[in-house]
């Protein structure tokens, strides 16, 4: 798909977030403008504007978008119309707490399978899931062709769990260590780190 | 401060990501450069150069950045160099697994109040924190002079949380509901939500 290619990665950054406004806005309306999506993001009407026209012409001069075919349209580039299996990797409280959020499946996603190398949780039923030993892994990745893992061990062990992820076939990681990990270029890795998201807001504070 | 307002968002976003490497490195070495930096970033040299620089001369030609005046340049530009108290609302699965996490202290933070609606969790001990009554928030916020929040509320609750943290006196809010929220302009607000991760990757996978 060559035209993935040529989106910057700053405005591909920022298609899930109006997706999410999009899917809330559908409960009660039909039809919306870039200056109510700018509002509702904290973005400006021209950008909003100008990031989906990235993606072709889905606005109509005067009338807006129409909501649900905006979403179809950003489902299908985000690639996110067929329901993509997560492997959830360390079953901690956070691990847990994902385990337990009702969310992945109204957006695209669900966990696959949740893995620990404690032998005390084997088998144990959180969620929907039952916790199996970190040594199937692999054979699990491979056998349901899974491409994304979430990392939610503590940050000593996540560079380790992620080259076995990447070894497995792994291409994307959202990992909530708080440790960078040192990948191959080609691997995706996105991260949630509180602490950077609170520093980015400090440094605005007296 | 008149200087704050004139470097891009971007970049403050990135600062505390050099801050998190820099900690890292600090535990093994004195100098880095631009090159070790961009590497365990994933940026180029050139952004790295070109972002310190932003904020006055800390690199010199040839030896590279001292770690530790780094940090502390960082750690002052970033306003952490006293710990911020944070209060944290909605104790549940997610909640608690905050309460349970112990990297806020390291980097500038700590959790100075918990609370929940559930009269049955109040007085609860989690981690440090013993859970209060949510009708204590304001006055908590006020007497303790608390300037940040995070919200792990059930996204049905958290804008009539925000407006209460708003109204409080909070002036940052990091949340973790999956709802966006509606406050006035200069509150800051970060998100964390892993579908808008996820689906940021999913873009670039077959």
């Amino acid at each position: 798909m060559e035209k993935r290619k040529e989106i910057p990665d700053i405005i591909v950054g920022r298609l899930p977030r109006y997706l999410r406004v999009l899917i809330n806005l559908k409960e009660t309306k039909v039809t919306t403008n870039s200056h109510e999506l700018g509002l509702l993001l904290g973005y400006s009407a021209a950008q909003v504007r100008k990031d989906l026209s990235q993606f072709g012409g889905f606005g109509k001069q005067g009338t807006g978008y129409n909501i649900e075919s905006l979403i179809n349209n950003l489902e299908e580039i985000l690639n996110v119309k067929v329901p993509r299996g997560i492997v959830l990797v360390g079953i901690g409280n956070l691990g847990k707490a994902i385990l337990h959020y009702k969310g992945f499946e109204k957006h695209g996603f669900y966990i696959a399978g949740a893995f620990d190398d404690d032998p005390d949780l084997e088998g144990v039923l959180i969620g929907n899931c039952k916790v199996k030993s970190q040594k199937m892994l692999r054979s699990f990745i491979q056998e349901n062709n899974i491409q994304i893992a979430m990392i939610t061990t503590p940050a000593s062990e996540a560079q380790k769990v992620a080259e076995e992820l990447v070894a497995s076939g792994i291409s994307a990681i959202l990992s909530y260590a708080t440790t960078i990990l040192k990948l191959p270029e080609e691997i995706r890795v996105e991260y949630s780190d509180p602490i950077i998201s609170l520093q980015h807001m400090t440094y605005y504070l007296d």
